[in-house]
């Protein structure tokens, strides 16, 4: 059988050979004593990346969201989130399991939150109405296709947050995506909120983990949440280690998967009967939408899979294909031609 | 002072004589201890009335929400609930505070849910996503301006809900104004809904109280809920007796609401930079927007104040009246005429 | 059949003449708009006797002790309270399952909890231990027969509480029968607590309600717990008018009900095979364990039951008997007898 | 300096270099898909080890632990306990916080449950009395000072809970110290309980994890939870490949352990001042209660750590030491003449 191109997320990224000698030679030692030297490492190095007080190395990008809520927000408060956000959408209704919050859905513009929505969104002093305690932004945004939240727009979202006392965390999963592709550092993308989590899985390659960053009292505080959900880990260095390569070699790269992308992209939206919105093909991920083909999406996506293209079905006529680390160019014109032919077949 | 025209919310309304006499001659007991007589009899009554196999008194809507969600959802599952439905916008969060569940905000047409997006909005299994546990119609629909769902979508919802296994909720805080405007009995509207909420006081005019029904097992574990937001009271009776004169004396007035209502709402969208959207004023809610006069909401409805009448400022240019037993159709005239004069006046 | 003597519990009592009359002359409006003048005449008499800033009208001790929990406590916290207090044992493990803190069981002497006890049991801080949030007295002690903690032990427990910055909540379901069997007045307990609820019913025989009393700024957030918990109600003044008599006529009665607790315990503690702990009955509540009678508790209580004596199975050999407004001295002989002759028959 | 010698938990462990080349060359696929086969090869090897039908990996015994809680209790019910048990005592409220369930703290004998004080805690069915979701036996019992509970006890509990429809959870982060300790195996052991979770980590020296295992339908349920959790990791295979070594490789070694446990327990009993409940050295954990030297406790761990010999504060008197893989027979006669030294000079 021929190579298998797997698209349908960047989080199935095979750790590199460097980064499995580092696990092999991590100097470690107990992270829940905080003598880990590996993870201490990784730590400051996030945090200076990200120019916050401190870090926390968790072990998903849905952990790093739901400790940072759950230290932030109280029981019967309300989290604005976009409506199809990660958070809202995809962790199991975490923010109301954990600490007992509501998240209010706001629908953004492809995955953006518009500032006035926000604005009013926020809730006025009502008995009747739960206390907005904190607004989560999704950069870049899956489910819109990897959108990136403008720097300006950010700025405009912190004002009006800080105007009314309410704290801003980023869902910064693919953070690292948004700088690249919008030329602007991590770290000024972070100066706008309060608290931000990125994963060093996905794109970055590492095999397992995220880290959480913020200020030195916030992270202090985190840590008995990530200790409550179980996320205080042992001789953790193991996975800080390559999470170290990862953003000290890996970041860069991602410029690559942005290009297979858009190139994909284009290329699938001159197929009949499949369209893309190319004005969200921002980062690494396109959603096609079939509906033109007449063809059911599982059984296009199970078509793909058995011709060795694996890509997810998204949404009644949506699929996603995620570029990544582990398929090249090379590949992305395979897939091309897979999918064209598969399309002509199952007609 | 001329006499006060309250149209803030029927919730406002006054018990009658006859409410106040039933109080003091009440026969009561213990009703923790199931033991107080007149309670037992408003539980029968309502049952009866809904066409469920049992009843349970509770001291508010929201009481008789949050019981029957917490009875059937577990934590980190999902509620589907309309996106801009009292239990999503005007329970302070009560949902995700008491069992942990999340609520999924489903807007509707006017207030009133489709069944193809609540087909859309049931969770596929997935590690990722919760488990869809119930789905919540409130009717009528307040902030929608009291927009009745028609048995025809609840039938509709019903088949959907079945075919997915989700029991359904019906928030009928004012069912009797929905069974009134539409012809229908409340034991109609409710065979559709597993389980159903509707308030005593509001336009059925008792002091304190609603009643929440459904089948007989349901009921039981229901009643633990109750006891533990400490909605098990003793002698109670005292707050049933007037509850029975309220389902038994209390249900046909409710037309005259809604014909006051009605006069209302054409008299003031015939007022200059007033708009009501008639279509919506289907029972006793009249939400007029005034973005029309450039006048300032909460100036508005200070000014009427002054003046003796009392509205509720409702959304950025928008303002709720409710008509309510102790507001006649001459209070009505009265209403419109200061209205007129304050939009003159403050203009 | 002879009359029924009802010794199960003080919950029992029914509103006297005055209590109705005064329910069904109550001048109400909506207290969830702060404009019932009853309810605010109640709040201010109930403050003002506790010496706190604020009261807040619930509809249950539950409610009480729970809206006060939820205000202070956070999710992943710890609460102090004696091991087989009412807020454990009895409240269907309401502060887990509202704000998700986790009560510490502490065992106290027949009721009262021991100072060092409670110095050992805050917490240090550590990633892995809960913060201690709060610590809860329960004064009368129901489970332990009604014992009062004495006014020196609160000093103490207040002064190690304030040290280590926790606050102190006293369920005071009957505060007046410690301060009545104390002789120290209500206000002068509840000036070692910060927060404190009491109930109107029970021996006080208002037919619903108690209240719950603090600082102005807690009784501010409180408000909100309580409309959460469906606790936000109409034209309460109905239930406050009994209230408000059940405060100002009601509380130098309770000393009758101490002296018929005493004069049965002693009686009891006479029968062959009946022991009562004497030390314990110190107000209204007489447990007695009928071990030595080698009767089982079930089969005696329905036989008393058969005989129109009405008392609570309690423990696998004990039985609970509550004097109250509704059961005379002579009705208290007559019981004795019933007890005597039951205990021969049975046998 | 001298060697540091650590004897302040087994969790300080270093991974072998057979688990470094392991992890290096580790098979990886992406776990939240189930395609990580040394993963899938890990639950296969635990589930066949514990006789259970199915298995899964989570980060951490916390993790563990409470994912089996969330899975089974609902909100607004009881687990019990031991009172001193890891789950009540260093979890951080996590059981309240997630399910919002209530934990019964139930003294032990020596950490060990007694069955009839679980039949007495088993909750009867009654509206103020949360329903009783799950015993959890801790097993060995860190507090207690790593009590073994006996398989006839198990046995006992066993058969209170089936009689009762409760499940059994086991906390048994260190279940193969018990198993070695006992000559039973681990299997026999789980025989008797639902669910068990147990630590790859701690004296198996993984470098992080554990497992939980249960029947196919409450694993396909707890996957849920550990996602939630943020316990769905990618390439975990990184994490399972040494966890496979410690459960084929290092189970027998704990022998060691519990000799070098018991050797230090006897040095220091015979230490003046210093006590060790030599009955409850049955593993690889030693509290020694220094009273009777009248030396403060963290002065004495402090001059323990300036000499190399690191120990745990655990009480007001007590010091918990702990043998692990890293600490051989010689090492504790180090620190049997330390700590006699130490004692000498600090008096």
């Amino acid at each position: 059988m021929a190579k298998r191109i797997d698209l349908r997320s960047d989080t199935v990224t095979q750790p590199t050979a460097d980064m499995r000698r580092a696990m092999a030679e991590a100097e470690v030692g107990d992270d829940v004593y905080g003598e880990d030297p590996t993870v201490n490492r990784l730590e400051t190095l996030a945090a200076e990346m990200l120019g916050k007080e401190a870090a926390l190395f968790v072990t998903s990008g849905t952990q790093g969201n739901q400790v940072a809520i759950a230290t932030i927000a109280r029981t019967g408060e309300e989290v604005i989130a976009e409506a199809e956000s990660h958070i809202f959408y995809y962790e199991a209704a975490a923010v109301s399991a954990f600490v007992g919050a509501q998240i209010r859905q706001v629908p953004g513009r492809k995955g953006v939150l518009q500032p006035t929505d926000i604005k009013q969104a926020i809730r006025p002093r009502d008995v009747h109405q739960p206390r907005t305690a904190l607004i989560c932004i999704e950069n870049t945004h899956n489910r819109a296709g990897g959108t990136v939240t403008p720097v300006h727009v950010l700025e405009e979202i912190s004002s009006i947050a800080k105007a009314s006392g309410v704290p801003v965390h980023m869902d910064g999963a693919r953070l690292f995506n948004a700088a690249v592709a919008s030329g602007r550092s991590a770290k000024e993308i972070a100066s706008h909120v309060d608290t931000v989590q990125f994963c060093l899985s996905k794109g970055l390659s590492a095999p397992v983990g995220s880290v959480l960053a913020g200020s030195k009292a916030f992270i202090d505080e985190a840590r008995q949440w990530r200790k409550r959900m179980g996320g205080g880990l042992r001789q953790a260095g193991i996975l800080a280690a390559p999470g170290i390569l990862a953003l000290t070699t890996m970041v860069d790269r991602l410029a690559e998967d942005h290009e297979n992308a858009r190139y994909l992209a284009e290329q699938l939206s001159a197929l009949p009967g499949v369209t893309v919105d190319l004005e969200t093909v921002q980062t690494n991920i396109v959603i096609a939408d079939i509906a033109g083909t007449e063809v059911d999406v599982n059984v296009f996506v199970q078509a793909l899979r058995d011709e060795g293209v694996l890509s997810s079905a998204f949404g009644p006529t949506t699929v996603r294909f995620v570029t990544n680390k582990d398929v090249s160019r090379e590949d992305i014109s395979t897939a091309v031609d897979v999918i064209a032919n598969v399309l002509k077949q199952v007609r």
